[in-house]
């Protein structure tokens, strides 16, 4: 499997590696190391740039817990629940969907269905616990949250949050004021989450605590038309929407935004824009098109709060389809129930109207979207292993290496290092080893360039860049290497 | 007080405000608007400059659950406490030495007291509870750490991170190695803590759920040389070393560093280099140099792990002291200790030697350091209140008016709005109301500079630049106009 070469080269070289992985680490929480974290700041640096600067969306920062009475109002507390069996001999407890899916190697799709109809199944395929053979409970609903006491004796009881969504929502009045806003508005931010899941998995697919980033927009939901809308409307996508499922896997066809909201597959501009915006900045993070889709949940698969539910997919060979980005229509579910729950007005006044909001939100799952990320570029051929990613997100922009470690080639690489650096520039310098060997760790890391300080420069001025992908070498002079590299890098 | 008109401008411009403000919110839990998370960005950025790029240290992001044994190897399960009285009455409870330390009116300083001698004072001085004059009860410890329980039954205990220290401490060996690394190795991580404080308080100064920038170094003890160090030799602080506390407040001293090395006030060069740094880092965010001090913590004050332990201190006069940085030593404590729990070896091998580092950090709060900020540059005269932040934090670099919204003096506001943008500068676009009131309300924002494009300037091509800290205004040509601006804000 890819991703377990991928996994063993982040802990080898530093991406990422288990939580206080010294002791018996908890499964499902993983640290982001050096590497890693450079990868994930130049993910946001790209997230922002066309989420929150190029949306004109206000970013807010908020806490991780939050009073219960926002999750009874989000729904939350009764709908965010895993069905799970447990077994009556080892007290192992398995998430009765994924569990029996495994059994029947995928023959059925069982999200969606009740704790009765699961439970029927393991009694008619007489499933028994993988684990110790022994029989297995009825199917019972178990909350996800973290709960957490607040106070000296935890009298006041909160939960971490399992979204970053509502505390969007709960900060829209307060945004709209402060803001002098006006819909639609929007509101972008990044931030973590926290899911008790039963059986954390697949690396960095199924975590305990995990980053999102998000953005929601706030709208009038008579207003038909959405600004931006007319850049995006000749764009190609991919989606599976609900009608071409019929029940099954069914095949994701290419679509224009136009084309899709002709065919009534995307119920309206805000929607068919966002998913545009989505499908072009994967793209551009160096996801191949033919890996990406848009798929309509079904009604029975929405979440409690969706009336629209478009999963945005990234296929791999290792893992199939994986859900990166949850682009939902939420109606004023979340405004009207905690308008609902606190007794606050959360309308605003425009046009002469009271209007309480619709929500749209794109929210991105960050932690899964950059492991595919590492998935996805990973390349390998007879002499070595590479990542490809776009030099926007590598982790370095540029390596600078000197041949040798004397005769003034040393001082001469020091000079080039500083003064890339000086250009913005991420440089790692690198003087140990042989140059093969050196070209083969930025490989492994994927820099998209590395540059070598020879004899030959101390007289020509000039220095050897390589190329990533291509291992090409190219002479270029050391006055303007700079701009050679960002114009090469598309900087 | 300053602080609660600062705190008036917050949540009426968006800078911050209580988490779930709609309910009734859990004291001690604060969002960041959208001019707060610019603030907050920009802070960020520039420590990261100095702390991170500029100190060569390896940036990692991490969990913030972590298994209980990582907090009985810490020492935070026995000894992150505070001293508890509770009324026995109406069962409110109260953090002894603070309660204690009100009714005294500060005649006595009372950490490091023990239980005993705390009840002792209560008991003597008749105290009462001061909401219904209910007698107290004998004083008692209560952990600060919010516990977690993962797992389907909760059956993992954990917590949440009450400092991020921890993981770094805990990642070291893996930066080490993949990091091929050497000592001094220095770990930065930007991350959130949670402390279930008894008596949240004072805003931003007291909460239960805030951010850190730490800095760890990891270093060999016997080293006595300190890379770096005779760059910022010569530089003065204003220190107050224990020597000169002799248990009362004592008043702080200017020094050089060289000197207070010289004096033994300093251990050694790394302390004294870190301290450099830290003093001069907040002389570049807009403190004054009067209201900032470095006071050394009498052994009973110190943290259970600190050898050498300094407060860096910012003054107000609302509050008076207060810790922003917290500045320790912390010896080979941390390490020894998960060596000990992990039974992992956690030594490097360096000069033919095995070494178990020794740890230094400067450790920053973030909610503390900024909400000072906002109340220490919060400026007021008899026209007008502003903050004189420097250009480099403010929420935005610049502002551009159109003195009317027509006759194409709009169109050339967009235009120079553009032109800002894309120079980089962040740009605030704003045509309501009259050009005085415009210019009220980036002052009270702290925007330090405003263009308006006027007629003239269709004839000219020029705009008028006016500058908060000094109203004054200035004629400047557009072609040039990012320069200008960039150059008076000293990018």
């Amino acid at each position: 499997m890819v991703a377990e070469e991928v996994e063993s080269i982040a802990k080898r070289r530093g991406f990422f590696w288990p939580a206080a992985e010294i002791y018996k680490p908890i499964a499902g929480f993983w640290n982001w190391g050096p590497l890693g974290t450079r990868l994930k700041g130049n993910f946001l640096a790209e997230w922002k740039n066309i989420f929150v600067r190029g949306e004109n969306a206000y970013e807010i920062e908020t806490t991780d817990i939050l009073p219960e009475i926002v999750w009874q109002a989000s729904g939350h507390s009764e709908g965010f629940n895993d069905k799970q069996t447990m077994c009556k001999k080892c007290k192992s407890r398995f998430r009765a969907d994924h569990f029996i899916e495994e059994f029947l190697k995928g023959k059925e799709k069982l999200e969606g269905k009740s704790c009765e109809e699961l439970t029927a199944i393991i009694e008619k395929e007489k499933l028994r616990c993988p684990k110790c053979k022994g029989t297995l409970s009825e199917v019972f609903v178990f909350n996800l949250m973290f709960s957490v006491g607040v106070g000296p004796t935890g009298e006041q009881k909160a939960y971490l949050k399992p979204e970053t969504t509502q505390s969007s929502v709960l900060d829209f009045p307060n945004v709209y004021r402060t803001m002098r806003g006006k819909l639609p508005l929007k509101i972008a931010q990044v931030g973590r989450s926290f899911r008790n899941e039963i059986s954390p998995r697949n690396i960095m697919l199924r975590m305990r605590e995990f980053d999102m980033a998000e953005l929601q927009v706030f709208f009038n939901s008579e207003q038909k038309e959405f600004a931006g809308f007319e850049n995006i409307s000749k764009e190609n996508i991919r989606i599976l929407p609900a009608e071409l499922r019929k029940g099954k896997e069914g095949k994701e066809v290419e679509v224009s935004i136009e084309g899709a909201l002709k065919k009534g597959w995307v119920p309206n501009e805000i929607t068919a824009y966002y998913l545009a915006k989505v499908f072009t900045f994967y793209l551009s993070l160096g996801f191949e098109r033919k890996n990406l889709r848009f798929k309509e949940l079904l009604p029975e698969e929405r979440a409690h709060y969706a009336k629209v539910h478009w999963d945005f997919e990234v296929y791999t060979e290792d893992f199939g389809w994986v859900e990166c980005v949850n682009n939902a229509w939420r109606t004023d579910y979340d405004l009207s129930r905690h308008q609902q729950f606190s007794k606050q007005k959360l309308t605003v006044f425009e046009d002469n109207k009271h209007v309480l909001p619709n929500m749209y939100e794109p929210s991105f799952g960050i932690n899964r979207t950059l492991f595919l990320l590492l998935v996805s570029t990973y390349r390998k051929d007879e002499k070595r292993v590479w990542f490809a990613f776009p030099p926007a997100l590598a982790p370095y922009s540029v390596a600078v290496f000197p041949l040798v470690k004397k005769d003034g080639v040393d001082k001469k690489a020091q000079e080039v290092f500083d003064l890339l650096s000086k250009e913005g520039l991420e440089v790692l310098y690198d003087e140990s080893d042989s140059i093969g060997r050196r070209y083969a760790r930025v490989d492994e890391i994927g820099i998209p360039f590395a540059v070598t300080v020879d004899y030959q420069t101390l007289e020509d001025k000039a220095v050897t860049v390589r190329f990533r992908d291509s291992t090409k070498q190219e002479r270029v002079p050391i006055e303007g290497l700079g701009k050679f590299i960002k114009s090469a890098a598309k900087f």
